[in-house]
């Protein structure tokens, strides 16, 4: 069985593993407070070209959304987010577990639209019983989002002139950030995501790394949130998320940040693992297969028939994504730093064998 | 700078990198749903003798201690404590952050006494106002404490036995388990320590893991608590401690319980800490040194004069643990998996040399 | 200005004040410890035909609603309602606030249907990652609705039916419960909604107290959920609904639930206050105005233009809705225990005068 | 039987229940925004002397000491408070459930010492680990305390000194104020008490109310907490504190402070109390009994034998406050603004007799 079921399905890059064999016996004190560390987050604050921004290093994505969301929400406050977005489906109510209502807006495509948060941000403050309604207080994007779709330069100015406007923090979940910065749709850049959000995330779980998620708190606005970072470092313990050996995401970081000829290694994982879902989109796209939704990263999401789904099953594993009522099923594929190319070529033969 | 500061200063057991790396490319479903861990949970049943209880890993202690006490107790309930445990002194309040209250009880050298457990129940179903109170509804205790110290097989009994006749689920914080079971003062073992709780855990991350923490819900009780261990899953999701790539736990768990000649890797590794600290405190006693606390384990609590910290702090890095009223101060001195021979030779030099 | 905006406007039904002025100087315990609960809670279990049951007093409603709620669920299980339901939209995310999701259904003129209570149930158990989604395990309605419409027996009948097949306890808000027993649109007793529910209040604040929502936890399920109301009183002290003069409660029920002709006081002042809504929809629709929602009880929706919110305005206060798209607006007016039949008469005048 | 158990054992003071029938009639909007509530705010800030300070109403104790520390914390942040505090004992957990913890500091007769705070925050900065531990970020006291005895205006100055030197908002529970405010060793006054804190209530419940506690935001700090009392009421909202009838309490404290000859009616109905305990106090002292804490206000807290305790509890409930070790039992004789001088005298003719 050749696995596309996830991007998180095997170990991490080959160099992390050596970095941590090499550094295996070196003393540091706990709790991120190594030189291991310190390097890591001055070589993410120049790849954001952020100088005035915070990082801190976090084991995993449930826990880095729910931490940074219940660290800036006031009791009464609300995250506003996608219907589809992670945080409002497939986090068991992690964020409510803190206290906190995630205020869905449409999904187009997994994506939010910057009108949709300036109207429920006036719909809130007209209504005559705003006091009796959570009140919308931030607003949580995923890049790409849960459908491997991206937003475009253009629509991320507008979600963040939207922000700014009224004051509403602007946080990215980057759990995948690589596969959408490296992706051909792409048009904007790291610097240019720290510069547009406030705080955003820089998933390593995902995209080579054993596990760690590295938040980085941009203080680009021009009117800064002041304390949004303020004492997050007692949120992280609190929450769960403060490891013992710190290190390891330093250490891990250092690796996904060397400068490559094409950028990181991080961003090279992920424009291989992109390449690979492309060359997976076209087999299906010629085969005249249907797609849910139309993404450029690392996971697609074809429409199969039950036939389709058994027979491409029976050497392949899949996610099963969502039945369709047409009786078909949106399932996905999923590559990642770690897919082989021979791999591709089989899935590609047993594609054009449908 | 030599580190005796703490049992995190390092990485993990090469046994663990190597078994890592060897598994690097298989491919395995997410979430800890993998063969790894079905593997080293079936190792760690058998380890407790105990077929009837249920394992879960998650990622670090205070984690596992929020995400445990949380799903057991009622919103009006609380969980009795010393004062000096870990989850009353050093969590960022991860407990209340979950809405209970740590209810705690007098610390002797970090141990509480079955009779405080027994009057603070009947104390509060006696109060004519006990509807008032945060209901006392199950006891913490940690073996080793954080004192080092351990409690003998005869006061888990009596505790355990307060705990089962008030129907209190006794949840014994295994951080540093092994330091405990391997020490020359315990007289208790693993399939003991399985039998007399209700919920523990075995730590991973002080012992030779990168990190990890293996939770058993012992189900040993003669009237069991049935639903203790009710839908866990969804508590370590929401609390933000399910690891995507959960085989990691397993792999690393599998390594620990491989069996040697005298027990476990993971004992085997614990024994060796325990030698090295008994051999610092041994110089620490011939040089008439007091100490705050006698531990038995690997965590050592000297009280030293300002010269003479300042003299061993010169190549040495221990913790200051608490200031003392007469100007001395207790710090502690910690060796773990990793600690080499030739440092505690100095150590030792060090100290013969005060 | 006469106001038809709420069922809130004016302190209590006269025998209620009556009744606090004459026992202002006997002396009883607090917190609901006294005589005058013990003989109200007595008195709501005879008219639920429910001597199994068990009765609270809590203050208000959003309160009420949290600490009912809370009681219940473990932390990572949610409450299905619908979209519309009090605690989705007007409760300030109350219960988010004790960490739970509100799991909206689609509403059809407030209500569910008990086809979408299964559907969503069977929808998370059939779903691979249902660990990572929040628990669907209750099931709130409000009777009457938000829109003031009410389920017939037959309707409550089947969502009990897929709510005790799925173990899945179903609460009634009854904040306006009276109303919606006593209009013409009925076809169930208070009696028969204590069989179908397993807790339900019947609400105090806006039926003629001053304040006040009695909880019945009824006991009725063929295979009872045991441990449902367990510790209740704890939970209410939790949540700040323990009124210290808890006496004033009892008193308010006592004179509430005294027997009349036609049932108690309770009902009688709730079937008074429907026909003066009914007089006030009769003149609407004799007028053309259409209807948001089609409610039989005391809150009724008409669709208003400008002009005819201005003329209305003029001399009576109605509570702003909803603008809708085709520029006109939904309004609601309100009748109450208090509502003066020369002030429907003036009304009814202002409205043939559009 | 007589009861002297508490001072919530009666209705409420006659005015009150006059003033709540002669405006029974009159419509308000709800929700605390009436002309009731707007005029009660007004006398509250005017008998304050604080223009600048804010004014909320809500309903009981408990439900008011949570929405107000929760709404001030972040939250890693705990409350510093008195071992014997309210929300230290006796709330169920309250604040916990709101996910912060009550760091207690000692008791000494229900006072805590301007030092010990000082001690505590600089304790807490000065440790290495301070992000594992709750951080100390308000101070409550409670004015009288649970054992009726007061601050000086000295110690009140000098706690406040040390809040505002470390940026710790001073919280007073109120509960209990007036008592407090007009006992013979009461050295300081109502403006005085809103000029050193920056968070406050006057409590109604136990002095005349039928329920009530009104909080005030001072804005008294030189360096103000400018956004302590920012959008409050949705806190209280969401904490199920906000009535539906809110009028309720407006009606309620616009009888309490009317101006009388010699304050309001506040305070004479608790100076009124006060001379009732003194005279009790006087006899218990004549007849040489001792007393657990020596308290000025409407509290008394006697030591008496069994025999004692048997002979007066015939005719006079009490409230049983501890057993103390020497096999006497510690009481509580509560006077209010309902007891009568009769009953006054009937108990001392008892105590005489003892």
């Amino acid at each position: 069985m050749i696995r596309f079921q996830c991007d998180y399905a095997e170990g991490a890059h080959p160099k992390i593993l050596e970095r941590l064999a090499e550094t295996n016996y070196c003393q540091t004190p706990g709790y991120g407070m190594d030189e291991f560390c310190d390097h890591a987050r001055a070589m993410i604050k120049e790849a954001c070209e952020a100088p005035a921004s915070e990082v801190h290093f976090l084991v995993g994505g449930t826990q880095t959304n729910a931490t940074v969301i219940s660290s800036i929400l006031r009791p009464y406050q609300g995250v506003l987010c996608a219907s589809t977005g992670h945080i409002a489906a497939h986090e068991t109510g992690a964020i409510e577990h803190t206290g906190h209502k995630v205020i869905t807006l449409p999904s187009y495509g997994g994506k939010i639209k910057a009108q949709d948060v300036q109207d429920a941000y006036t719909a809130h403050w007209n209504d005559g019983s705003h006091e009796h309604i959570v009140q919308p207080a931030m607003v949580y994007i995923s890049f790409p989002t849960e459908f491997g779709t991206i937003y475009s330069k253009s629509e991320l100015e507008e979600i963040s002139a939207v922000c700014r406007r009224n004051r509403l923090p602007l946080f990215i979940d980057g759990a995948r950030l690589g596969y959408g910065l490296t992706c051909d749709a792409c048009d904007v850049t790291l610097p240019e995501i720290a510069r547009l959000c406030d705080v955003f995330y820089i998933g390593g779980t995902k995209q080579g790394a054993l596990f760690g998620e590295a938040v980085v708190f941009t203080n680009s606005a021009a009117e800064p949130y002041a304390d949004l970072s303020d004492c997050f470092r007692y949120n992280i313990k609190q929450n769960g998320g403060m490891l013992a050996k710190g290190r390891l995401l330093g250490i891990q970081y250092e690796v996904l940040f060397e400068k490559t000829e094409t950028g990181w290694l991080y961003t090279d994982i992920a424009a291989n693992a992109n390449r690979h879902a492309r060359t997976i989109r076209e087999a299906l796209v010629a085969k005249g297969i249907d797609f849910h939704v139309d993404s450029p990263t690392n996971q697609i999401f074809p429409v199969l028939t039950s036939a389709q789904m058994e027979k491409i099953g029976k050497d392949f594993a899949y996610e099963v994504w969502q039945p369709l009522p047409d009786g078909r099923t949106c399932v996905r594929f999923c590559t990642s730093w770690a897919t082989k190319a021979e791999n591709v070529e089989a899935l590609v033969k047993a594609i054009n064998e449908l």
